[in-house]
């Protein structure tokens, strides 16, 4: 038989056992935070009509999308999940209570040119709150509160969550009288962190033809080393915009607090945009403070229109989304997954050593009841073969029955981190293996 | 703006909040069973290379794959879990320790005809043990206990598990003189339970020119009422590969009482014959007493060669798959859900009547590092509209803040159930939801 070589498409991630166990870890922790404030948990299909998907015009993302046709339909697989979110809002609207709060952690693609570290399929995990008509600023405050949950659960503690306001920024420019450029001065200020003050400031003066006065006005305005408040007090009273943001930002700030976000994980950064037409208030953008290199790990923000191709109805809505699966890389290339945590497929190997495997089933089925995860090696091979088998599962406990075992009742238990062998009866073991493993559990799958 | 209907492909099962809890716990009580019996979770990728996909050979299932063309290469998006796993073991031969057992939850894809009942796009939960160059028997008996602790872990109860042997049915075939015929045969007799032994017989005299006399034997054996190993016993001692199969079964039996599957819950039934090229050993498929319309709900069995198609090495092994959309439809539209189940997304929600939100967010922070799953509703609007928020939820408690209560530290909390209004200090409060919300979890999500 011609034999195919077993590979597997490039910027699709597939990880060995052990690995695995991680990012699940990781994965159940969003779900459980998510949960604890309230998001109902969604499962949208991976596939939709092309004119949904594409109901909000691509741009850039259009060529990326995988799509097809099949037996005549114009399908195509889902590139984020809020597209999803908007249909389902829009077909399910008398069916659900508004402020809908819904969390989907599910696998998006894009066809992107693949690059190390960037994924053609990858989990995003989101979450949403949308309003019908309106949403009060205290959803924007959740939100953050939401993400600095998520990220202490899974035990990153060296992260910053940046906010800012769209109206600010709005506002701002409408004072200096560019409002015009204000699009081109925002994308320009997002690479403010990669080029620098001094690039940036050269840009915004030639490719934009803006002064050096106004140019400088507006980075000493973004990259303000003081209390955000102070220099936002400077411009307050010029536009109602502006003034809508800045009060937003003292609501949000305040907001924060109340729900245990200590000051040392936000900070207020005028210079955060992201993007331009979608988002109306507060925008979100989270930092590794040891990997700034790597861009904002959970982003987000406010709009004003979740649903407005696929329904006559004002729909705000406050969100933010992780790309988890280049979070998962990253906190693996920098050797962040905690090597504490127990990622063995089981909590005890029996190996049994006669004949007569009643014993062995028996003890197995006991100990499953007690909800230790528990393998039987029933494979007729050395002795030898079982321990190495043992050995490379990553098993901490191996339980050894033999004929004298059996027959007394005292069974033989090898911690297999420490070499020490316990003999006692059953239940005795089992109550031991269960107090261990028991102090093994939940622990953070991340270490700082 | 111009409107697009908000539609979901047809096909394409999407589940409104409430029942997504239920679709969700019944996963979750999957991956505790699954990791109970030491299998090691997976996450393959929906997308392959079209040669890897189709490198068995699709016959009528190929019509039904998802192929398309993106960026000069062929994909495919998986139609069950095997082939990937089959990929994923080949490629990662030498990393892995055997035998390896793995589970699966995930998506796949087919394009069928739509109709009531059956998907496009559907959950499979599968798992398998994977042995290299040998795997004992016992393993084809931890299956179908795998099986009885999963449906039984969601609540299911009246279901009975059918096992069989292929060696048993090939050698009786063998025994019979009627080898070259088998293929047809276990095809015609797969249809036994729809069509009865009348026309069965009708179609295999006719079409496939048996004699009446072999015709009455094959019923015979198949559909006999006693005990199954006196029958067994009648055949023994006239074909090698018949009583080595009648010792696997008489093995699987013996050692799933080992496994406590209760006898009430498993069958040995020699009509069952699952596909003919494939299963060599063992083979499962599993009814429910009450519906056995639907047929099997989750089927399997031994195979002698995972991945020959990808590598050179013999890899035998024993698997089953749990159509879970399908089966979720079903518990469904059976009204099998348990309703006693929480279905709402939170636990609690707290409903501020004063301006300042500062004691909302405190208490709501307080909520959720109790565990308590708590929204706060923070919207400007009328009393009454609060109040339908929380009906339309279905959330169970709420906590009513107003002035009074914030300066009294008496806070008011209602039993959505009852109608009950409790008045009591935070922290009694919060330990008097939580013992009542206790009491509510892990109720199993289906009730027979």
């Amino acid at each position: 038989m011609d034999i195919i070589k077993p590979r597997t498409l490039s910027g699709f991630m597939e990880l060995l056992p052990a690995q695995q166990v991680f990012f699940n870890a990781i994965m159940q922790k969003l779900r459980e935070v998510f949960s604890l404030f309230g998001f109902a948990p969604l499962d949208t299909p991976m596939m939709e009509a092309a004119e949904i998907l594409l109901a909000k015009g691509g741009g850039e993302t259009e060529k990326q999308i995988y799509s097809f046709t099949k037996g005549g339909t114009d399908l195509a697989l889902r590139y984020e999940l809020t597209t999803s979110l908007a249909k389902y809002v829009a077909a399910n609207y008398s069916a659900l209570a508004f402020p809908f709060r819904r969390y989907e952690i599910g696998k998006v693609y894009r066809g992107e040119r693949a690059q190390r570290g960037r994924f053609r399929e990858f989990y995003q995990a989101d979450i949403d709150i949308i309003g019908d008509g309106s949403l009060d600023i205290l959803n924007e405050a959740e939100i953050p509160s939401v993400i600095y949950k998520c990220f202490t659960s899974i035990g990153l503690d060296r992260f910053v969550i940046h906010i800012n306001n769209r109206k600010v920024l709005s506002g701002f420019f409408d004072i200096l009288g560019v409002r015009d450029a204000a699009g081109d001065v925002m994308r320009a200020v997002d690479k403010l962190d990669k080029i620098g003050a001094d690039k940036l400031s050269a840009m915004l003066c030639d490719d934009l033809g803006l002064s050096k006065a106004l140019v400088d006005e507006i980075i000493g305005f973004m990259t303000y080393q003081g209390d955000p408040f102070d220099v936002l007090d400077r411009y307050r009273g010029r536009s109602e915009l502006f003034d809508r943001g800045a009060d937003e930002l003292a609501s949000v700030r305040q907001h924060m607090k109340g729900f245990g976000v200590p000051e040392s994980h936000f900070a207020i950064d005028l210079s955060i945009a992201r993007g331009l037409d979608y988002y109306t208030g507060t925008v979100y953008e989270t930092m590794l403070v040891d990997h700034p290199g790597v861009g904002s790990v959970c982003s987000g923000g406010r709009y004003d229109n979740l649903a407005e191709y696929f329904i006559a109805r004002n729909l705000p809505g406050v969100g933010i989304s992780i790309g988890l699966t280049r979070l998962f890389y990253i906190l693996n290339e920098q050797n962040m997954l905690n090597d504490s945590v127990m990622s063995a497929p089981a909590d005890a190997l029996i190996i049994p050593m006669t004949e007569d495997l009643s014993y062995a089933t028996a003890l197995a089925t006991t100990m499953r009841e007690a909800g230790l995860r528990t393998q039987i090696y029933g494979e007729n091979k050395k002795f030898k073969a079982k321990v190495t088998y043992a050995d490379r599962l990553g098993v901490p406990f191996v339980v050894f029955l033999g004929e004298d075992e059996i027959t007394s009742g005292q069974i033989s238990v090898k911690d297999m981190a420490t070499g020490v062998q316990t003999t006692a009866s059953a239940s005795m073991l089992i109550a031991g293996i269960c107090g261990k493993i028991d102090a093994m559990r939940d622990r953070p799958p991340i270490q700082a």
